[in-house]
């Protein structure tokens, strides 16, 4: 495959993530990408819904993988009644869907999905698994139009000669604006911090950036305001778990800090994503807060000593006077005038909380 | 030895970092603490070279070792002829001067005092050995009263019950402001970003909190703008590698994104030191990039892939519009107003340039 190819299918999620194919569901295991490239392969559903569980993929991946986790049970059941199937795939559903106690119900959203494809497939006949998989080609595609969109915006957003910052790893809208920026001839240097304490940037963002060809520098997380006045950053740009209605940006740790400073330096904090409904103000927003002792490891070695606490807060919140546009599948949004959006007859994605781990 | 003892022990440097005893050196290995808490024995002067050309030890570290490595040198020549003495420890103050490039001028300021105080022990029949030792304590507790009074100034700026945001390893005044801070009986708590690359934040300013009693919390570098709005941090203060006359700060990449921040959320920053006339502006700073790939592994462990690039900026540079107040042992000076100082008749610390690796 080719190194530009290479990182736009990682991005895409189908060939390097988690994929079904004849009675196995392989994930590509993100705990110790890019150090290794290793694939968890999964022969029930079971073991799908473990992994989840144990993080091997994350991010957007965990959602195929539940869909491919459906698939791979079809594929287990193929051969009871239509009662027993049906009654096997609704198990599998719950079963799956119940791999992370955060994000149950964005999960059934995916496991019933699927669910109803494979009822839908076996009173017809027709073979389940392939049927589900069909469907997650169909709805990613749709997704990936739709980012691919935003993209386009974000994009027109960057000089044909420049240097962008990112923030943590917004998996398909980093591959879909590598995609636009090269189709457009623009000449991107990439910086990206790495994103402790698990090393997103440095992981995750910097290999798909210079996997699809791009010159692409990793720094630590304390060095966003020297790179920025260095050199010569013209835009930031971050996805977000969560974007309130009213211009409230929700997304990992540490965005918060390097919007204050883009502020500073006067460039401008582009992010991406829609608004989303179910988050009308800031209010309905509670950090998590994670194991803090995940803080005094890196890369899974201790750095301090015992009786020192951690703290971990999964996510920040940016307000809206640092963000100079909201970055829709609709156009550049003002932070401030969200509602735009929706009237427009656009729909927003699915709320992204706890998508970027 | 009570923990909060050995806190300040660590800090002061007598017992556990680098000290002369019977003929040998020992050296704290500052590369595995906390983890392990090793010692390297020197037994020849020029395994104390090595060990600093290693990076033993850093911070102030290396100029205690080079003096007991002079008194090491001292006892090994002990039984030659007054002239072979004085031959042999020439020598030796080049080796150990010249252990690491960066520091040679400063190392020599070091190692010709201790051949001077030698000299003078060997013409009076003295144990020039020890006579370095006695030296280098009068001349250490010059500086720890020193900085003990730049501590109280310091100290004066925290609340009864507050939280202190720190900023690398600003070692003796941390230990001093610990001090100060218990004796006063104020009820401090500590955040210590972890200061990447090299951990000084999580390995050594949190051990160091930790023993001496206080309660310290290790966060990682993109997580400052969320504790300080979150945990209602008072007061932000770094050291600083060098102080120039027109208020600029060099200090520890980060140092500068974090004034960023505290003075967006409003939270006074201040910076320990004297000001430095060798740098009469900031453009006489000339700020050193380190070895990248440092940046692309953390503890040792490689965190991106292969043609990533890294980007390893030691220090940078935070404007005097970003500092509340020079704390001196002069006490608090304006930035703006760093020259009465020197009007006060006093005289300013040697250059810590490189001090904080």
């Amino acid at each position: 495959m080719e190194r530009a190819d290479k990182g736009l299918a990682f991005m895409l999620q189908y060939e390097n993530v988690a994929w079904y194919d004849s009675g196995e569901v392989r994930i590509l295991d993100r705990r110790v990408y890019p150090r290794k490239v290793e694939f968890v392969v999964c022969k029930r559903h079971e073991e799908v819904a473990q992994a989840i569980t144990d993080m091997v993929t994350q991010s957007a991946g965990p959602y195929t993988a539940a869909a491919m986790g459906m698939a791979l049970a079809a594929h287990e059941c193929r051969n009871m009644t239509q009662e027993e199937q049906f009654a096997y795939l609704e198990k599998a559903s719950h079963t799956i869907s119940h791999a992370r106690p955060t994000t149950v119900e964005r999960m059934k959203l995916v496991t019933e999905g699927s669910l109803a494809v494979a009822k839908q497939a076996i009173l017809q006949g027709v073979d389940a698994s392939q049927a589900i998989v069909d469907d997650t080609v169909v709805s990613n595609n749709i997704r990936y139009n739709k980012i691919g969109r935003m993209a386009g915006y974000l994009v027109d957003m960057f000089p044909d000669n420049g240097a962008v910052m990112t923030q943590c790893f917004g998996e398909t809208i980093v591959g879909q604006m590598l995609r636009v920026a090269r189709e457009r001839g623009k000449n991107i240097r990439l910086f990206c911090p790495e994103t402790r304490p698990y090393f997103q940037g440095a992981r995750l963002t910097a290999t798909v950036c210079h996997d699809m060809g791009f010159d692409v520098t990793v720094i630590t997380d304390n060095m966003p305001a020297f790179v920025m006045q260095k050199e010569k950053i013209d835009v930031f740009t971050s996805a977000a778990d969560v974007i309130c209605l009213d211009g409230h940006v929700v997304n990992k740790v540490g965005t918060f800090q390097i919007a204050i400073v883009a502020k500073y330096m006067g460039i401008p904090y582009f992010v991406t994503g829609a608004p989303d409904k179910g988050h009308p103000t800031v209010d309905t927003i509670n950090i998590e807060m994670r194991d803090p002792d995940f803080v005094l490891q890196a890369m899974g070695v201790k750095t301090a000593a015992d009786g020192v606490k951690g703290y971990y807060p999964s996510f920040d919140v940016t307000p809206p006077h640092l963000v100079s546009g909201v970055v829709s599948d609709a156009g550049i949004l003002s932070p401030y005038d969200l509602h735009r959006y929706f009237a427009s007859g656009f729909e927003g994605e699915y709320t992204k909380k706890d998508l970027c781990v």
